[in-house]
């Protein structure tokens, strides 16, 4: 029956501290009685989560939602970037006032596992050895991400969540929270993502995957013990999956052939072209704020997601038990998650009766779109998200 | 006036020897006397082509074609490759009885200037010092390219070409003959091209470039020198290369997410997709049998690549004298070409009331399906080549 959410108290619900930190830069460590059980079958406890929270959880903690990040996001939706310095990668989206209201809802975002934001990944000391986990950090997937995300909400003593929202990777844990938690979930935003990754997808990773391992300063994944960076390598790596970010319209507009400050080519190897420099910067920039393994590993983690796989390949049959309400959300322009993918999820929630409506977004912007300013997409986003709050009973802003 | 070719014996055509070599792995030292004047401004010469042809130059010199190739391809059309021993690139296309039929057409086909096959490029050794080239060898156009084939074609005594055929970068090079040399090409067929290069094409280029100057072996472009070659470097840029080359169907009914000789993932790094252990195949073959400058050279060539800039952004001001009958073909799943250039190129060609045709042809097969077994596109080349032979009057098969 959809939309019935399950209104128990959670088991570790019952166990969160009566006021909880709230705000950007928190972390947490859990998994210390009982281990996270990570698809790969090792158990990973203590973990730490990094995560940021904004605005204020109601009296009866139904207006929570979860914001889950892409590839190389963090938990910074709407805060500067402590490295970077610039604006949260959702400010666009998340604040006081904006589609995702925070005077009106809690919204919790954490770093996924395996990530290099300050939750427990391939970077972080392994307390086994007192060294950086490197490659012996256990290969995790999106189950996996979901499920500790699982627990810092149970730690946060939030039940249910109003709604789980995210795009591509991000995406891919909305489905995964419907998939897992079909009682913890009120409202799911699925947008540009997959319910698998394609073979191009992969063979994309898998070039960045392979760019880093082929820079000697990898060092076989313990680069940080011999105080070096494969930055070249992670860098062709973003360089090579930016690329897949943008739609070819938005290339041309943005840059065509225009050349990068001189009146001609200047029949070298330098960066004549604008969107040759661009992409440089894409490159170099990135290195200051990602770990090279965590590319590694999340997008491992990424490939290895086919929701329909677990099921013998009926996608159907991972949503039987589905009550969420969802709204997917794809980009016309989008070739690395295109509409079509979308459409394959549509089917298959259509087919268990799920309470689920669709929009393609008209946008030349690629798959990027998600985070840029793209009116038709908030302005789903926003419909979708007042009708579903209506829906769940709650009030314009938080009750004092 | 469409079809009227010049039939005037070029300047230097009378020169030619009365018995030239023909057949496969020859190489010609041209530019003893006139060097090539490169658009960079630098004098290239002497300069050497390597080439090959197959069938016979009639009595009236009328039945030449000359075929161009890719990026990566080289002047072994029909023969197999020498290092990788594979049949040649276009052995489905170039033989006898075949649609380029070598027992009616005298077919030449010569390694780029650039490239690293024979011809004059970064790998082979500078005359003024002795030593490879590397990045001090002059950076060349698609035009260059054009002008050393025309040398080669004046060396042969064959003053027009009954048809000048290519795909992709090869397909460039017929566009700017048809520029270049209107009176020297009676027909064209520019297959999967443009008359630019595209944002997103030059920054796939980009992308394959970093990754081989990324590499410490590529050693500032003097690898050779140190006895050294940047292989990791270049087998990522043939990976990221390679994925354009292909449609995401042809990927996903090659592949899809099917496991390499595996019953489930590893959750590891090691190849568990097929498509990740083609990819790296394809990468590191690759490497044996290509120079990582030469692709520098040849990716910045097809970058540089531009008919209208030439033309005050006007591209059929590029075509005004063009006589050549022309057939463009495209290919409906090609996104590194896609049909909209094709299609620019025939609105400019029909601005200047060229004698034009052009064919979409329906494939899944991406980019590389001008390589492929693809019946309509053959059947179209071979139509198209029927009906000009037909107005050359070019019999069915070479007279004695």
């Amino acid at each position: 029956m959809p939309n019935q959410v399950d209104s128990r108290p959670h088991d570790a619900a019952s166990a969160a501290p009566a006021a909880l930190p709230r705000g950007k830069g928190l972390t947490v460590t859990l998994g210390h009685d009982v281990p996270l059980r990570l698809d790969c079958g090792v158990d990973l406890g203590p973990f730490t989560l990094a995560y940021t929270t904004y605005g204020r959880l109601n009296a009866d903690k139904s207006n929570a939602i979860l914001v889950c990040h892409a590839l190389t996001g963090d938990h910074y939706v709407a805060d500067p970037h402590p490295v970077t310095g610039k604006p949260g990668w959702w400010h666009e989206v998340v604040g006081p006032g904006r589609i995702i209201d925070t005077d009106r809802y809690f919204v919790v975002c954490s770093n996924v596992i395996g990530s290099c934001m300050g939750s427990t990944g391939p970077k972080e000391i392994d307390p086994a050895t007192g060294e950086p986990w490197g490659l012996r950090f256990p290969v995790i997937t999106i189950g996996d991400m979901v499920q500790a995300q699982a627990r810092l909400l149970d730690h946060l003593g939030i039940d249910t969540l109003f709604a789980v929202i995210g795009g591509s990777m991000g995406g891919m844990q909305v489905l995964e929270w419907v998939h897992a938690f079909p009682n913890r979930v009120f409202a799911a935003v699925p947008i540009a993502t997959s319910y698998r990754h394609s073979a191009q997808n992969i063979a994309f990773n898998e070039v960045g995957r392979q760019a880093i391992t082929a820079d000697p300063d990898w060092c076989g994944g313990d680069y940080l013990k011999h105080d070096r960076r494969p930055e070249r390598g992670l860098a062709v790596a973003r360089m090579a999956a930016h690329i897949t970010y943008l739609s070819e319209q938005a290339l041309h507009r943005k840059f065509g052939r225009k050349l990068q400050n001189r009146a001609a080519i200047t029949y070298g190897f330098e960066a004549d072209f604008q969107v040759e420099s661009y992409l440089r910067y894409q490159g170099s920039s990135f290195v200051d704020r990602f770990d090279a393994n965590s590319y590694l590993y999340i997008t491992r983690a990424m490939d290895y997601f086919d929701l329909a796989e677990e099921h013998g390949g009926r996608l159907a049959d991972a949503f039987t038990d589905v009550k969420t309400r969802i709204c997917l959300i794809s980009f016309s322009s989008d070739w690395l998650f295109p509409t079509s993918e979308s459409r394959a999820i549509v089917h298959a929630l259509n087919a268990v009766a799920a309470n689920v409506s669709f929009v393609e977004v008209q946008s030349d912007k690629g798959h990027d779109a998600f985070l840029l300013d793209e009116p038709e997409f908030h302005e789903t986003l926003a419909g979708f998200l007042d009708g579903a709050a209506e829906h769940r009973g709650l009030p314009r802003r938080v009750e004092g």
